[in-house]
């Protein structure tokens, strides 16, 4: 933290350096102290500087590194975990500007691309070559590919298609001292030394400042896209459901599962008849060359696990169905506060995982509407309170959610689970983050972000604070 | 490094917590100096433990730490660069017992094994599950899934089926000083603190002693398998149909390109007709639902860039085909000794590759037999030389090889491309890691090794050491 003669010290050196990308504007400052978690930062901080290009950054964490100042970088702001709020004393450091594409290479399956384009606007361009970047957060149209990175972002089609780490051969990372490493590879095989693109994959800003990615890429799928949507008379019958279709072999696109409160708010928000009370429904693309054989085998498991099932080849319907998925976030509006959770269990886990979301919603007496991705296990149960909307559009959990959610962590920690499967921990989960590595590891991993950041500037707080 | 006294005492405390599987007999001695590279450390290790459960690696690395004595931790010995060579003053520590299948879960597409399995003893198991661990190195049959790990291996079918790295979910570690770390997830979304997991696949035992992993499984591809045999007027033209294929949109499971010199060793030792003088192969199968399409598809594709084409669609005939590709190190044998190399290039610059191996051969008049994994960019060229090999079955590889060989690692960097794409650095590559990784960074993976690891135990003198 810096008191008030550093704090102008530090202003007018990045000033000096960089001019008018340093916004010093009171809206640009509260825009940065949140993110869609409705956590904000205390205090507002320095300065948010609007980074256009490498040498910005550099000579951002030289200032930063030389007046011992905290560096938050930020993408959207578009993150569930606090991980990109700044606060007092803080620099926030902006990448949304440095969105280029660099390079796209259809022949070798690769582009490299600046941290600030949005995963949307980059599919776009890339779907020109026929081919994509597979990540897929529910986010994408909104949140940037270099965010996507600092979370290790997931989405709907990562049974299939893999997750970031998956995705991502070598980043650029400028240090907190401010110096340029490559790490990583242009080939699809590479073993020399330490794999630190993977390490930095969901590092959350504290090791370094990602101003280049190298990104691995898929052609296009060729072929129909199938849709199914069945309706089960509860949730644990549509969990049982979509973990048959796992261990039968099938491997959907998309398998999305909603509980009977999250499909009830959702109906009403858009206008259609009310859903049979206490029934769930699961929602699954097929894709690909065999997509309709596909399609016909895993409606065949849904029903002989008591589903009814409606399958459609056609596009604008199948569209249609996943409407409904797609209007969970505006439908949870529609029935208050609510903080967006985030655990991730064994496949094979699910129904147990449901029945434990079912015991916290009566034990604690708080209704935990829910939505998985079905198809790798990673649930989003949706906390909803009474909760104020502050003037600044942040909001504060009470202290009754948060016990819920830790009797809800601790469940899936227990069915082998993990507490955040795509959100990442930020400052909203780093209370639990020893619980689940042990304190061994945990200080361990702290050790290493110290080897990239010896002085603690690179968003301190978040992740390892206690 | 520890004088005799020392060495006396240390083996007395070994041998007082393990009994009869310390071993200190000459042979077992000799062999853990070695491995498949031909490279052999100097001096005989103290002696080599064989662990047989977890709580013998924690006493091994206890007492390891309490003396100060190094630890080179070892699987089947089948590394090609020296990684797993224990010397003078050493404790061998082999995995090879720790060979348990703990759990399979076809429903959550995971296994739990102990590190010293052969990869084809797995796979055999998994089979009668319905899944399979993709990773292959051609060592498959003699390789354990913990030297895979160590070393981040790759094989044939990696552009299709992901490499190590891709299919490890969780890592069971014993650090430096005894204490048992649990890396990763069991779920296939996960992001709570840093990825250790991928941190320690490849990093050839300088971070840890690997006690369990738990795989990510693939289900066994339904369908055919249909085989095409191509031969080219040169290596050029074969390497450019490759990246025809590549660039077409195709995804075979294997692409593999043989180069004249190997192709005509290899048909010498099957006694087959001799190939035409300076013409090339490439073999590839396809698989899954669409493996007659896509074969078909190839096999236009590699008319048009005028290949002479072969194609089956009977499993029997086309693995009759493969095993002219798999005679290649036999072949080699046959002509001299070889360093076998494993530089990795993008996929479109393998054409140029091949004419930087063809500019090497040239301008340091040795031979330089070349298989590629075409599919993925990783090529193995043969650098064969009139070598002794030792009593102790170990070569001394010449200078002017050494020079040669560097010149190829330049070429590759300049092309984009690595040092190593599936054997590791071990000792035979260190001396160039830092010329890949620039300064900045080698020392800052060597940093990362002193959190794992202190007092520089593990595995001294591989991977970083100059």
């Amino acid at each position: 933290m810096t008191d008030a003669a550093d704090a102008a010290d530090v202003v007018a050196r990045l000033r000096a350096e960089l001019g008018d990308r340093v916004d010093t504007s009171e809206s640009a400052r509260l825009e940065a102290r949140a993110d869609k978690s409705g956590h904000a930062a205390s205090g507002l901080p320095l300065a948010v500087v609007h980074a256009t290009s490498v040498a910005d950054v550099q000579a951002t964490l030289r200032i930063a590194t030389a007046t011992r100042t905290p560096v938050v970088t930020r993408g959207a702001g578009t993150g569930l975990a606090g991980g990109a709020n700044a606060g007092e004393g803080e620099i926030a450091l902006s990448m949304r500007r440095m969105d280029r594409i660099v390079e796209v290479r259809p022949d070798d399956l690769l582009a490299v691309v600046e941290p600030g384009i949005l995963n949307a606007d980059l599919n776009a361009a890339l779907a020109e070559h026929g081919v994509w970047w597979a990540p897929d957060p529910a986010s994408r149209a909104i949140s940037t590919v270099g965010g996507n990175i600092a979370t290790g972002a997931g989405g709907l089609l990562c049974a299939k298609y893999g997750v970031v780490r998956d995705a991502v051969l070598g980043l650029d990372l400028v240090l907190a001292d401010g110096r340029l490493l490559r790490l990583g590879h242009r080939t699809v095989k590479g073993v020399t030394g330490l794999d630190l693109t993977s390490l930095v994959i969901g590092s959350e800003g504290t090791l370094g400042v990602v101003v280049g990615a190298t990104l691995k890429l898929r052609r296009l799928v060729p072929g129909t896209v199938c849709t199914i949507a069945a309706t089960f008379a509860d949730v644990r019958s549509a969990a049982e459901a979509s973990a048959a279709v796992t261990a039968s072999g099938a491997q959907p696109a998309i398998m999305e599962l909603m509980d009977a409160a999250s499909l009830r708010a959702v109906h009403a928000l858009l206008h259609l008849d009310p859903p049979t009370p206490g029934a769930a429904q699961l929602t699954i693309q097929t894709d690909g060359a065999a997509a309709d054989a596909e399609a016909d085998a895993i409606a065949a498991v849904l029903r002989a696990t008591g589903g009814t099932v409606a399958l459609t080849h056609d596009p604008d319907e199948g569209e249609r169905l996943l409407t409904i998925r797609r209007s969970m976030h505006p439908a949870m509006e529609t029935l208050g506060t609510t903080l967006i959770e985030d655990v991730s269990v064994p496949r094979s886990a699910l129904p147990a995982m449901f029945d434990e979301i079912a015991r916290v919603e009566r034990e604690h007496g708080m209704p935990i509407p829910t939505v998985a991705h079905a198809g790798d296990g990673n649930l989003h149960p949706n906390f909803v309170f009474d909760g104020e909307v502050g003037a600044d559009g942040t909001i504060e959990v009470p202290d009754a959610v948060w016990a819920a959610a830790d009797d809800l962590f601790r469940s899936a920690l227990r069915l082998g689970g993990t507490l955040t499967g795509e959100h990442g921990v930020g400052v909203l989960k780093r209370r639990w983050l020893a619980d689940e590595l042990g304190d061994d590891q945990w200080v361990l991993q702290r050790q290493i972000t110290r080897v990239f950041d010896p002085l603690g500037i690179l968003n301190p707080g978040k992740v390892f604070a206690a």
